[in-house]
């Protein structure tokens, strides 16, 4: 099994959506990942929380297998994020950011971290990713998200990121903000001209199309019958493709497929429940089955 | 080969897109569905147009061998419609709408064509729909497509026709106003207790979902670089399905996956450029050539 290693946010999320409410809800982005990547591989995180984060959810991540030695505990308070979302649940609106200690992050790579075989580089100050890029030994597969805070505001600390970036995952409206155009095949061309040889572009309730070599993939979003709350969809797609590529260690052209629909598979469980909760009673079985469900919803034959 | 029947419009298109414009140029839901059928089967028409009307285009609706002995000429000038697309593409502005001879339009079933095997009720008035249907002997299949402007202002017909339909095809924000949820599971409970045994929503970019028995199947779009005109890619669509099922007989569960993949080529193609032109110069062997493209679009193996 390879090395996975993931920098980003482990957050306390109050969440309202139209089927609930969470208060202090385990969130961020590298919470995200790294339970959604911990049912295919062990994963090592590094992200920071302040003195007033809950033992209960450092017990989870653990008892998830995920290697906390790279997660900072500092004083002050941890990321706060409030927001809420409304019945067409595509995109949050923020009430309140509280950065607390993830305002002075600096990651820094503990030694026994410094060789990992893939990386994720979850939505992060892109002057931060690079940073964390260089102390590490170069990975097979360097992935990385963004948000249009980024795209607008440091855009060419972010070009020269994407210059040594292998994945560049995104949501739609993010890929048209940085390829600057309405199309996406258009789009996914400029970008991959930039650096990632691969884009892999969320659309929500409609799936993700990844771009690779002289291929588009396109897989469909699990129609659901309930999404309680969309809330970290994005980064356990990411968890989920990351973490198959390193369970299996094959990252051909074929093995990128099946990761995209594992990915899919994890942000289908994740938006059943609020924050992590359907995650936290999740079995391996549960995961095949909903993959094979996959295979259902597009498999046809030839004509 | 089974016989088929289209209900529909045949009308005069004037569109403007950031990509071009189209003056007066051939447009109306059957004439889109008809011609994207006619790659796979013998298409009877059934519409009105006026005096006005083109021999041009009577000329290639001819060739494409749709039997036009339904196609009524009355006096008067030929329907009309205006209408605009933004960057997005996604939802045509009307501009304006002048139904002259459709106005009036009492869809009369020739002698010759009212033992269809397939029939597909193409966007008018519900009740006209209805009407056409009773004028028939029970076809194995009927398809019909709707909007708004009924579901809103003639739910009680509409309610009335669907009970006797078999596949309804229509878009996600006309499912989810027929359906009153914007869970589209959700919906398709609803609609498929109403009648329908089939629905097909068509998400424009986003490809097609059909629920069916107990299975959901998706369709992506096939990623475009240049989307020129989507006027008309839902009812080539409708004709790339229906077509395609005509052409085989077989209107199995795999036969419907087929079709739909079939529906979806005949749209991509359509939207390539404006009115009809792309089907113009379109043959059979580029038709089977984009449906392995969507195998290789969707295709995944295994875990």
């Amino acid at each position: 099994m390879l090395q996975l290693l993931v920098v980003g946010s482990v957050a306390l999320d109050t969440v309202k959506t139209p089927f609930g409410e969470g208060h202090e809800v385990l969130g961020g982005s590298a919470s995200y990942f790294s339970t959604a990547a911990s049912y295919f591989a062990k994963v090592n995180l590094i992200a920071v929380v302040g003195e007033d984060f809950p033992e209960s959810h450092l017990a989870f991540l653990r008892r998830r297998e995920i290697d906390l030695a790279g997660l900072e505990r500092r004083p002050g308070r941890t990321f706060r994020w409030r927001g809420e979302y409304s019945y067409q649940l595509n995109e949050a609106k923020t009430l309140e950011t509280q950065l607390n200690v993830f305002e002075t992050f600096r990651p820094q790579v503990p030694a026994a971290y410094r060789s990992p075989d893939l990386l994720f580089l979850a939505n992060i100050d892109p002057e931060l990713q690079h940073d964390v890029l260089r102390q590490v030994k170069r990975p097979r597969l360097v992935a990385c998200d963004t948000m249009n805070f980024w795209i607008d505001g440091k855009r060419d600390a972010l070009a020269r990121l994407l210059k040594d970036v292998d994945v560049l995952i995104v949501n739609d409206g993010e890929a048209r903000a940085l390829g600057a155009d309405p199309n996406l095949v258009k789009v996914a061309r400029t970008i991959r001209a930039a650096g990632p040889k691969t884009l892999i572009i969320k659309r929500g309730e409609y799936g993700v199309l990844m771009f690779h070599h002289d291929r588009v993939f396109a897989a469909p979003a699990f129609p659901l019958e309930q999404v309680k709350d969309p809330t970290g969809a994005g980064d356990c797609f990411a968890g989920g493709f990351m973490g198959y590529l390193a369970s299996t260690g094959n990252l051909g052209d074929e093995a990128l497929c099946r990761a995209v629909v594992c990915g899919s598979v994890m942000a289908s469980f994740a938006v059943e429940e609020f924050s992590l909760d359907r995650l936290r009673r999740l079995d391996y079985k549960e995961i095949e089955a909903r993959f094979k469900e996959f295979k259902r919803l597009t498999f046809f034959e030839d004509i």
